[in-house]
């Protein structure tokens, strides 16, 4: 998508200097900042620290990763190790293990002499396969938001609640849950998006300069502020994003989306989660007991990130010194909350029945 | 409570001065900045500003102004023009209006002379008697805590969850929500707080405060971690306070309690609002559409204030510049969510003929 009238991707291959580029989205959205990713602890940094976030672009993320391991050692035990090694960044995304699994099935059988170049165009495909599936994905929420759009009056505004940012920068392009909304934006359909902040990371300020730089409508609103909208009837849908879903259609997302879910049911709001297929962990059936849920530094929770008046962006805290924190990063959201899972290949309730009539494939996958 | 071994109110009468002093809590839990209330246009932004916050604590401010202005002037004109300049102040707190009711009730009937010290005698009055509530509500509260306690094994924890600050520095002392705690703390019984941060304005760091320096355990989350925790087991019970509670027992408090409400019912942990029986409007049945929600300025969303590394405390912006915000200070927890109401006389149920049950002489109040 565009920042200032330029396209970017939120990471893409610098071929001149043979180096993968990223934008750190720790300074967002308040500085632009690009920086290149030389070695595997700058990978495991990037990864770890969020300066890439999102479960789609962690993979991709990773799969640049292991095309740089290959590059420096094309041995199996160099693709073993770099796989363990990135594997552990970041427990939730499934997508991490998914394109981590491919990276090893696909460069395994080759010799070794040949891995450092497959490495590297298999990390490319993965990229673009990314954007590719989210512009499929948008076309199907695109459906469902028109679907709303033909229950109201010609000119009315469709309200659509986001939490967390599954946007493009959280994607290679495009993103998943914010898809839809561009294609909406741009055949001329009145959207608003309601964007919940996500606390604690508030990645819904990404959202914010995602929207803004795009010029599609939104309101930046407290996490605690979503069940009430929908209360009063301002939230027309809901469509959020996933960082693993079961194959029984529980969906685990950023801490939060749970909450939003049940006040989506006690409301009668259509609640969509939209996620790539390889979101799907299809060895996975009960979300809640076999998910594991990253609990990320209790700081996160006790301080904050912001620009201060003289535009520098640095931490406050919020709390009394030496306030003890908790910080459970996601949660899952169980697939009886969730009215339908927006996919690549199209939109299906949220049950194994559904899932598997559209992906066949995984059948046996259990 | 106390503060570094020293007991203090939230507010008190400097008599050798012959003014109203308040801790100032915009600079909580940060500074502790006491400071006295000298005019009526002080009264009005010590509670418009939040300086003094918590329905109970506004309503005996409230109060302490109508006094101030029966010094200056005891007219029948003054009366009414302090009682209709400070009941706009805040919105939703129905114990801002039911003070100045009572002062007016209480007031009109007297001769001009007597109303300076009857004034301030019944502002003293108003908030020896919320103290008096608060520590009631604090036993009935006690045997619910109990209650868990004896179906838990010996020395385990008993785990409360609450929201915002309706704590002692919400009240004129004990608090509403953290009495119970505070008293199950004090008779040993093993409680850990969890306490929700509550954006935008955080007052969950005041609930932190408050709770660390009376040594109760507790552990400061995210709003997005409520439902979490509870889906994982880890949340025994859930106390808030509230800001009004209709005669059907829904309960109007802040922003995002009605969040915590769905997930308690959605996972069967039992959902408390402990409340002084002024903040019951009678009046008032359906809480969804008749009580009016305040809408705060949106930069409480865009912005935080914390302290900076420095030690200042200062506000730091979280969104893209020109990023629109919106801000419902409060919610509507309907009283089907509600598994009990703690008052002063005991633990009803949330509907009117429960309420009813407890407050007879309101039969006919609406």
């Amino acid at each position: 998508m565009n920042i200032d009238g330029t396209h970017y991707r939120s990471l893409w291959y610098n071929h001149d200097d043979d180096v993968l580029e990223i934008i750190d989205q720790r300074w967002l959205p308040h500085k632009l900042v690009i920086q290149p990713v030389a070695t595997l602890e700058e990978f495991a940094a990037a990864i770890v620290e969020m300066r890439v976030r999102g479960a789609p672009l962690i993979g991709a993320t990773a799969a640049y990763g292991v095309a740089l391991a290959m590059k420096l050692d094309p041995s199996d035990s160099a693709l073993d190790q770099v796989c363990a090694f990135l594997s552990k960044t970041r427990p939730t995304a499934i997508n991490l293990q998914w394109a981590l699994n491919r990276c090893r099935t696909h460069l395994a059988p080759l010799s070794v002499s040949d891995r450092a170049a497959a490495a590297l165009q298999l990390a490319h495909d993965i990229a673009d396969e990314d954007v590719e599936i989210n512009h499929k994905i948008g076309e199907h929420g695109l459906a469902l938001i028109k679907e709303i759009q033909a229950r109201k009056k010609p000119g009315e505004t469709i309200n659509v609640l986001t939490h967390c940012n599954a946007g493009w920068i959280a994607t290679v392009d495009r993103g998943t849950a914010t898809s839809p909304m561009y294609l909406a934006h741009d055949a001329g359909i009145p959207i608003h998006v309601w964007v919940g902040e996500t606390r604690p990371r508030n990645q819904g300020a990404l959202t914010a300069w995602e929207l803004g730089s795009h010029g599609v409508p939104h309101t930046y609103i407290t996490d605690n502020a979503g069940g009430h909208l929908m209360q009063r009837g301002q939230v027309d849908m809901v469509i959020v994003g996933v960082d693993r879903a079961t194959r029984s259609g529980d969906i685990c997302n950023k801490i939060g989306t749970y909450l939003k879910a049940l006040s989506a049911r006690d409301n009668n709001v259509p609640f969509y989660a939209a996620l790539p297929s390889p979101t799907i962990d299809w060895t996975v059936r009960d979300g809640v007991s076999e998910i594991p849920i990253e609990q990320r530094n209790a700081r996160e929770a006790t301080h904050i990130w912001g620009r201060n008046s003289t535009g520098e962006v640095n931490e406050v805290q919020l709390t009394p010194d030496g306030t003890p924190g908790g910080n459970p990063a996601f949660d899952v959201t169980p697939a009886r909350l969730v009215t339908g899972l927006i996919t690549e290949r199209g939109v299906t309730g949220a049950s194994e029945d559904d899932l598997l009539g559209l992906f066949p494939e995984f059948k046996e996958a259990v």
